[in-house]
Formats: C-alpha cells, sequence, structure tokens
C-alpha cells in the first residue's frame, strides 16, 4: 500500500473520468441537469453498509454494481428512464487503491452499460464500515411515473424473473445452504446475490400497460403485502405460481424449509405489477418482446384485508405485514 | 429503551410527515419532481460521518441541521434555490428513538424554514458510526447556474459573512483553544462550528452578478486556490483584509497562531465569488439587502500560477494546493 490518496486525487483518478457532462468534470459543487422537455425526474436513494448489505470482502467491482443496481432497480419499478446518479462514498482510512481502482472500474463499466453519467458526490473517511449511498435519477413522460399504489381490484399480479435466488445465494454465503446442490446451481444462486439485474428492460411494458409497480427488495411476501396496502386493495396470490430457478427449485428439492426463504428473503430486484386484465396479453408480449420473464401470480381483489397467500398445499394463509408463519 | 423500530416503522413515524407531494408520501420506491419550466436542476450531495464531520454526541437535531445545510451551502454558491432533499440514514443499532425524533424534528424545522421538501430516501442499520448522506436539488434558470470555474482576470474575489469562526470553534470543542477567550466568543465560535448558515439569501446575487462561485468547505486558503485553479486564472489575495468575527478577532489576539487555522481551517460555508468590477457595486448592494455581508480580499489575474496571498504582514506567499506554511 502507497501513502493515502486525498479526497480530491480520489476524484481525479478514479471518478472523474466517469462523470459525463452535468457531471461537470467533477470540479464543480454540483451537478447541472436539464430536465428533459415534457418529462418529470423520478428521485431513488438506497444506501447500501458492508457486513449488513454486502460483504466487506466481496470484490470491489461488484460492490459498485451493487449499490448502483439497487437504486436502478427502482427507477425500473417506477417506468423510468435512467439518466445519471450522484454517489456518497464512506471510505474506511485503510482502503487499498487498488481496491479503489476496481470499485471505480466495476462502477463504470455498469455506467456505460446503462447509458448513464456520474454526475457527483462525495468522498469521506469513516472509522466505520464502507458505505455506498446513491441517488439516481431518472425521467418519466409527465404524469406517467408507475405508483406503487396503483393497483386495483381486479388487477393481475406480475412478477419478472425468479424470485428467491439471492436469498438461497446468501444462505450459501453463510454456510448453510445444502451441502448436497449442484455446483451449478450453487454459483447461480450466489451471483444472483452478488449482483442484482435491474430490469430495466421493462421500463416500457410497465410504464405502457401496468396500472402499479413496485421493485422486490425485502422480500417477495412482504413488498407484495406493502404494495397492495398502499394502493388500498387486498389480493388472492398463489405461491405455488410464483416463479423459481432451476437452481432454487433444485435447492428447495433438498431442503423444503427453503422455499420460505424464497420467498420472503430479500435482494430479488425484480419486479412486481399490477396489470388490468385488457392489458395482461401486451404487458406479457411487451416483456417476451423485452427478453425478460413476466408470470402471473395472483389477482388483486376488493377489500383491505391482507393478501391471502395460497400455498404449494393448496391451504391458504394470511400473513401480518409480511411475516412469514406458515403455508 | 423501547424495542427497535423497523424501518417502516422509523419512516412512517419521523419521515413521511416531512415529506411532500414529491415525495408521495414517502411511500413509493422513489421520488417524483416535475422541474419548474425553463429551469436547469442543480443537484449537489454530501455526506456527513459521525467521529468525522461532527461529533456524535452532538445534539440530535443539529446533525440533521447540518447535514442538510452543507448540501443548501452548494445550492447557494451555484445561484440555485433549494426544491428538496433526499436523505440516506446508516443508523447504529443502539439508536434510541428519543435520539430519532430529535433529529427528525430538527430536519423538519429546516425544512420548513429553507422551504424545502422531503422527497425521499433510505434509512438502514449499520455496525459503524452515524452517517448521513443528503442529495440536494434546486433549480436555476436555463444555462444560469454559477460554475467554480467561471472566474476570470480582473474579476473582484469577494466572500461572504466571517471566515474561521467553525475552524476555531472546533478547536475549541477539542479543548485546545485560548483559555482566556470570553464566553460570548466561546459560545459564538462553538455555534457556528455546530450549525453552519447556508447563505441562501445570496443566491439572487450570485446568480445575477457573479462570473463564479463556490462554497468554502475546506478552508478559504485551499477552496480559493482550487476556484482559481479551475478557472485557469490566478490571483492577489490579502489576508488582512478576510472578513474576521469579534470572536474569531478575540481568539488571534490571544494567540497569534489561530490566524492560520481560520485562514486555513475548514466548515466555513460562506460564500467565495468571482466578480466582474462593473458588477461590484450591484454585487454588494444586492447582497446587502439581502443582510449578509460580503468582502473583497483580492484580484483575479492572468495567469496559471498559484495565488498569492499577502499575509498580514506585508509579505506574499504563494501556497502548494493550499497546504499552508507562512505569512
Amino acid at each position: 500500500m502507497t501513502a493515502p490518496l486525498s479526497e480530491d486525487d480520489i476524484i481525479a483518478r478514479y471518478f472523474a473520468p466517469l462523470a459525463g457532462p452535468g457531471g461537470l468534470g467533477l470540479r464543480d459543487d454540483a451537478a447541472l441537469l436539464a430536465p428533459p422537455a415534457g418529462c418529470d425526474l423520478v428521485l431513488t436513494k438506497d444506501a447500501i453498509v458492508a457486513g449488513v448489505h454486502f460483504f466487506a470482502g466481496d470484490p470491489a467491482a461488484a460492490i459498485a454494481q451493487k449499490a448502483l443496481r439497487v437504486n436502478l432497480s427502482d427507477l425500473a419499478a417506477k417506468g423510468a428512464e435512467p439518466l445519471g446518479f450522484l454517489m456518497a462514498l464512506a471510505l474506511p482510512g485503510a482502503t487499498p487503491e487498488a481496491w479503489l481502482a476496481d470499485f471505480a472500474r466495476g462502477l463504470g463499466e455498469d455506467a456505460r452499460a446503462f447509458g448513464i453519467e456520474l454526475l457527483g458526490g462525495d468522498t469521506v473517511s469513516t472509522p466505520g464500515p464502507l458505505v455506498v449511498s446513491i441517488t439516481a435519477v431518472g425521467s418519466v413522460p409527465n404524469g406517467r411515473m408507475v405508483k406503487r399504489g396503483g393497483v386495483r381490484a381486479g388487477d393481475f399480479l406480475y412478477v419478472s424473473g425468479s424470485i428467491g435466488d439471492a436469498a438461497l445465494g446468501l444462505k450459501l454465503r453463510r454456510g448453510e445452504g445444502p451441502p448436497a446442490l449442484s455446483p451449478d446451481a450453487r454459483a447461480h444462486l450466489l451471483e444472483r446475490y452478488l449482483l442484482p439485474k435491474p430490469r430495466l428492460a421493462l421500463v416500457h411494458a410497465m410504464r405502457d400497460f401496468a396500472h402499479a409497480g413496485m421493485d422486490v427488495s425485502d422480500g417477495l411476501v412482504g413488498d407484495l403485502t406493502k404494495m397492495l396496502s398502499v394502493s388500498g386493495v387486498s389480493a388472492r396470490a398463489r405461491l405455488a405460481d410464483v416463479p423459481l430457478s432451476d437452481a432454487a427449485r433444485g435447492a428447495v428439492r433438498l431442503d423444503n424449509a427453503l422455499f420460505e426463504t424464497a420467498m420472503t428473503g430479500g435482494d430479488d430486484y425484480e419486479l412486481l405489477a399490477g396489470v388490468p386484465p385488457e392489458n395482461a396479453a401486451l404487458f406479457e408480449a411487451a416483456a417476451l418482446a423485452a427478453g425478460v420473464a413476466v408470470t402471473r401470480i395472483g389477482e388483486a381483489i376488493a377489500g383491505t384485508g391482507a393478501p391471502e397467500f395460497i400455498g404449494r398445499d393448496g391451504v391458504a394463509t394470511v400473513f401480518a405485514r409480511g411475516n412469514f408463519s406458515h403455508f
């Protein structure tokens, strides 16, 4: 390790190259953003902390990408096209320069892949664990943001991709997964925990055909319950219809209790959508065209009670605030 | 202490009441901001960490206000009217609810005082110190953001308010100040360290009359050097003209070495401006009308060398990167 870099050195060497025109080379106090004409801005801010949301020993590039992607996932759920982001980085004093270089490389790769620019931010030192706080900015045509509270009785409830992989990956990471799981399944689940995939490909499908959307970050059961509660409706959902990856199915076959982990664990970063029946075919076709699977898992119904989850055994269960008690 | 609140409880009880219409009651994944017509947005993000930027034992309300105000200070320097803010809060596990209540009260008082709304954010737990990361959003008429790099040769250099109070307050806080300092002076300096005053009253003066602006957060000598370097000009500045409060003057009288602390210490959150001579009288009049003192401390000159600081003894000194060596 060489002498520690100053904040100015870190910014000039590693982050200024990621700044676009709005970031003013990260040489100003603030970023400048000319909002696209006819658009509203959508802003979201999620922070991740070492030892809480990721392992301190994860590859630096993956930590940067996770911090960015959990925010982009929120934009996707709102039907918003990402424009850029700001980042505050609280760095432990002994962070080696090679770590910073890898972090910036990962961040830059994602910024290019998602077509967004680093607008600005702050690098500070901390005596505690690494904290990465990102504010992502996106845009939607005026009045078109997909709200969490827009589910109406009769809407079909959809979920993207597959549910539970990341929660099972975290179990494996902690050495708690089923030992007999195949190496391929293990690798898939670990990767899904390490690196969420924001479903930006669904931005147009969400905006054009959904009444409501949110991203699944705290577990499907809890997040669906939350979306329905904000919308003032209830629902019937079928857990047997919730899409699982082959890897997750393999894990559940080896240990049936892991089904509960999959349904209530977090870090999915899939999208939940409430879609009116007349739009269902269009929504499914748009998702298919975008290359992301969407699966209908239930229907919203009138009422303000907690949603009814029909378990794989056909038994209906109501969860209080998403706490998982029995299927 | 009662049972710890969940993130949802904390948001619903303490932060949702601070949300305006764009924050959607903090019950959505993201905030919605309709940018004012004909305006650019200005975004800034500063984070503060317990034990680094403030004392963990500071009043919770003051910590919240400092976190917000250091961001509003950046907006003021850019000539931007504040619209709202997002906040990520990394909370140590044992944070008592009374602390949260006081933090939210302070934040809410400032949000009302500055006419801005809480747009959204994230509350996470951390095994480390408290981290508050705020992203503030402001607006300027299209193309009117006051840049850091806009100083031109011939511009007069101004600073608002008084310089050095906070750095001296920090010394007192650490028990390093002059013991003979009067209780009033001591209280003034401690208060200036605890609670910066963002110079939002100068937004119009900056926007209408300044070529360039930045806020002084890392010490006057270093920040002025930075502003000139980004602008591609040099300067002659007179340290004897830098405005000191009565309290700071009292401290320097008791210990002459504290003058260096005042000029190079940080946390001033005053504004630096480069103003063309033909605008100088208008700039001064606008500041006077706004109730904030501005003082001319030097002039920008052609050249790319480090600025020359003329000390109180009449001796000129050049500082490399703002490091203070001698006056």
